[in-house]
């Protein structure tokens, strides 16, 4: 045996790619079997995660960096919902046999790139080999003042309904990923299509306005599902209704040309996910607060609906009827 | 739209089989995007988590108790090696086409057991669907009194390196289990095959230790790739070398039967994983303390070599020459 045995092929493919990563003192350079971690004082820890697979969360051909982007910031989109700033990140990467160490070189690119701008390093996790695909789970963690962690219960009768940015991009974008016909027939300039695509490979989780939250709004979560089928589980929480105006959901120019184009995507862009935009409650006192607050840190906020006593959600069209909808929202099962 | 549309098969999934297991003020009953905890007051959060897959972590026809068993207890075993008590754990749970319902009950109902045996909570997680096989990654956390987690790193010329329980079991209990003709060559009883395959399938975290490891060990980790790989990793983050005599290693009566009728398989027993035994580095004057403690909780402590200045791993045999090893522990690439 030699006197200073080399490294695995793991431990090497750690310290090459993902030490760097990993500058919180509580990461121990990744050289421990587990990472500390210690919230600021008076606070609670958020603690969120989310798994990626290859071919059913992404597409296996996806730029790398921007997988490994988009696997933090789904994850930074549900703390951002929760009022929560970010501490940092766990990743459990299982790799396929013959997997090219140029993608993980991307990969770790990426999600290095975002763990910076988020101020989100990271702190540990593991490195396995599956027979599958590439599969990708973050754990991330977050402060929060101590009891002020926003929660998807809160929501009441009065308050009204709203979301950051626009609504459905994601969905077209992925639309537009699977078809590449679809843009001509919707006569989408070539700009649009990228825009919609882009939110897609790239969500913007909405960390800006994270500590807005917790004094404005009396329920929020990430949509991630779609918008109808996330404001259901609001309600539900809450033990609440909503009504949506479908004609206020704010859309996107590019979305906007789409469903003028094909008014059956109205569908897709209430129901089809990956939006990772926010959408709260917030009663109509705190609401300007609220819009103007955000507005400062250059994240719309638009009221779309308002919550009701009972159960369940109703969407009304432009003449104030209601819709219905073939799926609310996007599930694995 | 239905007034109270049903939920998700993915939330009715949850709700079904994991919701029993999050009794935790911080799950929130798992009807939220994200978890709370707070550690308790004066301690800092030890963070480990490891990725399971079939075919690669487990066989695909394991009982699926024991998968959720052994999917906690591999985290609960890293948070004992570090000192920390478990406070709870994050679940994502990634599942192929076509899986059995009753697959995932009998998964969630062995992890529940062991969730409550160890006191140990689930606190939130994510299901999703995969192409690949079933894929289980376990986020748990512990604390531990502020600044006392156990590193790797600490270990000094002049300690001995001690190991909880006995060595290999679980190694020879996976060959058994990979080549059911080789029992009868060995010459095992159906009671000492059935207990060295037991130690695969279902490994035993020394949660019983961790409190008594930070006021006496120099460094500790816990043995999941191989002894000796795990040693040589103990070693490299001390900037250290050791010693092991292989006599001295702590064998089953399963183990001792194996190894007596095939001298060979000694090598699988120092390299082979899956012990998730404790080891660790121990000063003279503390060792005595720590194996008279440690018995008190029901687990032996035996020194098994010494840790020397330099770098590397040696291991002699009986006559105290050195032995080389094909391979020092398991690497995924």
């Amino acid at each position: 045996m030699p006197e200073q045995p080399p490294g695995s092929g793991e431990d090497e493919l750690i310290a090459r790619h993902f030490r760097p990563l990993a500058h919180h003192p509580g990461a121990f350079d990744l050289e421990d079997d587990a990472a500390s971690l210690t919230p600021p004082a008076g606070c609670d820890l958020v603690i969120t995660s989310d798994a990626l697979v290859a071919g059913v969360h992404f597409f296996p051909d996806d730029p790398p960096d921007t997988v490994g982007g988009k696997a933090l910031r789904v994850n930074l989109s549900d703390l951002a919902a929760k009022g929560a700033r970010p501490l940092g990140f766990l990743l459990a990467l299982a790799l396929p046999s013959g997997f090219s160490e140029s993608w993980v070189s991307g990969f770790a690119s990426g999600l290095g790139d975002d763990a910076h701008a988020y101020n989100c390093p990271l702190l540990g996790g593991d490195t396995v080999h599956t027979t599958g695909p590439t599969t990708i789970c973050i754990t991330a963690f977050g402060a929060v003042k101590q009891g002020q962690m926003v929660h998807r219960a809160g929501a009441r009768p009065g308050d009204l309904v709203v979301v950051t940015g626009t609504i459905g991009d994601a969905a077209l974008g992925l639309l537009l990923r699977k078809d590449p016909g679809l843009a001509a027939c919707l006569r989408l300039s070539a700009r649009q299509q990228d825009e919609l695509k882009r939110r897609y490979l790239q969500p913007q989780p909405r960390s800006a306005i994270a500590d807005l939250l917790p004094e404005h709004v009396s329920a929020a979560m990430d949509v991630s599902d779609g918008l109808a089928g996330d404001l259901v589980k609001l309600c539900r929480a809450s033990k609440v209704a909503a009504e949506i105006e479908a004609a206020r959901v704010p859309l996107s120019d590019a979305a906007r040309a789409a469903v003028a184009a094909d008014p059956a995507l109205l569908e897709n862009v209430v129901s089809g996910g990956d939006d990772y935009e926010i959408l709260a409650s917030v009663t109509p006192a705190r609401f300007e607060s609220l819009q103007q607050a955000a507005a400062c840190k250059g994240v719309p906020v638009t009221a779309v609906g308002r919550i009701t006593a009972g159960s369940g959600l109703r969407l009304l069209d432009q003449a104030g009827k209601p819709m219905s909808l073939a799926r609310l929202s996007f599930s694995h099962f």
